[in-house]
């Protein structure tokens, strides 16, 4: 058998060092010619491979994989796409199969969430019955750090760094206005179920007064009353109020905040996202001059502030994936393992693709304050390490120069794919 | 007579390097301490002159000093407050001549905008006419480079920097998504009246089919149906658009687009800004999935991806007007003056704060294309020199390191200001 080749997608939301992932991939692959034949990326995740849409890796220059390091999103695209099981949708399955067989493809290495964990241990296993059997092996990203067993996932930790750096510096800008302008400021930032990113952003404050004052975790119903007491008190303090809500923020009744509030000119229920409306009900309440920003894909793709820890550990575990299928493990993910010392420091470890797939890791209540409105001590020794160092992308012309593919497809061998 | 000592303010919103001014004249005032003796710094601005809240930068140490250059935001804070012309209210500049005259002061910096530079000018024909000669020079700061005369105001640039990089990275994050997810992608800008900061986020568009793909200008009025005509073919072309919108942009009528919208659940005219209004627009009519970004003050204090070239002429500008001072000008203002060579190059002007005053410099129609919806290769050659070269700040546990200030006041020497 002439030596097997590599297929690598990308998967879901994308994070601004997914792409060091990808190189971290790519370049162990190359070093390993005697063994990987050649990488192929999907073309838009796991879509790429159903429309046997193969990348050829190959024809990308090493200056090009290495500048994937420093380049932002997904560069092979992405996809929300998720496998259904066997039993609910076999076609998919034998597709895979087929595809992977014409291109002699024995390793999968799939770079996503829970859900890709999923279903890169179902191909494992289909595959193993199948008698064409695929080394299956994931790698973690997720901007929600939501995963579990590893003890963050690559792309929090620049996201963290984004959102810290941010209402620190928009807190600064409020500070000099609130004398005779604007008094309070929302900026709202991403994850839906769990607090992480909004946590992160506590790491601003260093000493009292700092921003941001105030953080709505998804985790914590809101309370209006004691919300706004807090928001009012800030003001009388320190004369202004900075808060960071996630867009997850939810009212007793499990309801999204946002959600409670007006309809716009079309008769949409929601026109403006949760930022808007914490100020709105402020001004309302309180009477205070506000400002807010909702940051939006700025935060995940924010490859300039990109934290260089986070940087590293998603190269790393990219080249873990590699190594792992050259070692012949299957249906394993790389892992994040942090040292016990008390100086940070982390290695590699492994996970079960069955531990890892659709478990969600909510942030811990020991690291939200007992008012519900700040971070804990033990949370900012968590976090304080994945936003360490800067890794700076080249610039030209005063512009970042990310990575540019030319995403060369390999020729088909199949029929086309009917969806 | 004493020395004479030295009055600087900062005034209106803040820039992420207006600090960086501060920083040029309190370092030039101390290598010239025999001829000038304290800088003082209005607390909040004019207000602080008013009340006689002189901030005693001496007492700051020449590192806090130094580290005001890569400080965003306005360290003695700034007002919004615009002093009535004499005739109207004397009581405020009587006031602000027994201030300056109890503490010695001879001259008066006042770093700001259009407004700013108008209260500067009154201020030196006024002492001249009162008998106590106050040496008034402005310094220029806006991050709407909307002041005529100098060809940019230090401030611009580093947003333009912001607005560039972040319309590249979330460029990349919605192409890499959007055979199967998000299509549309809107961010809002600054810029009520003039789009030189929407422009300025053209420069992310270096090959065909980068972001931006459509630039919303207050200098165009929106047409809808050419609008959504760009959006689909933008969206058929490249499989995504990525919009940058100015919160000024308006109706063929001068109504604020965001103003036609809806209301909330509290009867506000306008919950969200303009990028989820237009998001919307396009939501209904073409029925793209979309997502949108306000960076509000993100935009004009992000220090950390501030143009180095824009912190050297905010700090010159700081330098030259206590050279102009000390050289005996008056009613001046140091402005930018640019090369006229290939290369790009600039040196230190002088206008008149009369010929500055209360003037709009908008974005000429020949920066705009002829669609109206991007901008044109003259646009782009005045625009690149502001955002090149990066000037980070230190960081220190993942954070970047900004000054903080005693704000140490000087003894109270007059009755309480009675506003």
């Amino acid at each position: 058998m002439s030596k097997a080749n590599l297929f690598y997608a990308q998967s879901g939301g994308v994070t601004s060092v997914i792409n060091a992932s990808a190189c971290g991939v790519i370049e162990t692959a190359r070093l390993n010619k005697d063994k990987i034949g050649k990488v192929y990326a999907g073309l838009n995740g796991i879509v790429g491979a159903l429309n046997e849409d193969l990348i050829d890796t190959s024809k990308e220059t090493s200056k090009t994989i290495a500048a994937l390091r420093s380049t932002p999103a997904g560069a092979f695209g992405s996809c929300r796409y998720k496998l259904k099981s066997y039993t609910e949708n076999k076609r998919e399955y034998a597709r895979l199969m087929e595809v992977f067989q014409a291109h002699n493809i024995r390793y999968f290495l799939y770079n996503g969430g829970g859900d890709s964990q999923d279903t890169a241990n179902k191909i494992a296993q289909h595959s193993l019955e199948k008698g064409f059997p695929i080394t299956c092996i994931g790698v973690p990203k997720t901007v929600d750090n939501d995963l579990p067993i590893t003890d963050n996932c690559p792309g929090f930790g620049s996201v963290a760094k984004y959102v810290a750096v941010s209402i620190r510096e928009a807190g600064l800008d409020v500070a000099s206005m609130c004398a005779s302008s604007t008094k309070v400021f929302v900026m709202e930032v991403m994850g839906r179920h769990a607090g992480w990113i909004a946590g992160a952003a506590g790491l601003a404050s260093e000493e009292a007064g700092d921003a941001p004052h105030i953080i709505l975790f998804p985790e914590i119903a809101f309370n209006k009353e004691m919300f706004l007491k807090k928001v009012k008190s800030s003001v009388k303090r320190f004369g202004y109020c900075a808060i960071v809500v996630s867009e997850g923020v939810q009212n007793k009744d499990g309801t999204f905040l946002a959600d409670a509030g007006g309809v716009d000119a079309f008769g949409h229920v929601q026109l403006g996202g949760v930022a808007p409306f914490v100020a709105n009900m402020i001004k309302d309440e309180l009477g205070y001059k506000y400002h807010w920003a909702v940051s939006d894909y700025l935060q995940r793709s924010a490859r300039h502030i990109a934290s260089a820890t986070d940087v590293e550990q998603a190269y790393a575990v990219g080249r873990a994936a590699v190594q792992f299928a050259l070692k012949g493990k299957n249906a394993v993910m790389p892992t994040i393992v942090r040292g016990s010392g008390k100086k940070y420091s982390w290695k590699i470890g492994e996970a079960k693709l069955s531990d890892i797939a659709n478990i969600e890791k909510i942030m811990p209540r020991r690291y939200i304050s007992r008012d519900g409105f700040s971070i804990t001590e033990e949370a900012r020794e968590y976090f304080f390490p994945l936003i360490q160092g800067e890794d700076y992308p080249e610039y030209k012309n005063g512009i970042p120069q990310y990575a540019r593919l030319k995403k060369q497809l390999e020729k088909k061998k199949l029929k086309q794919w009917a969806d």
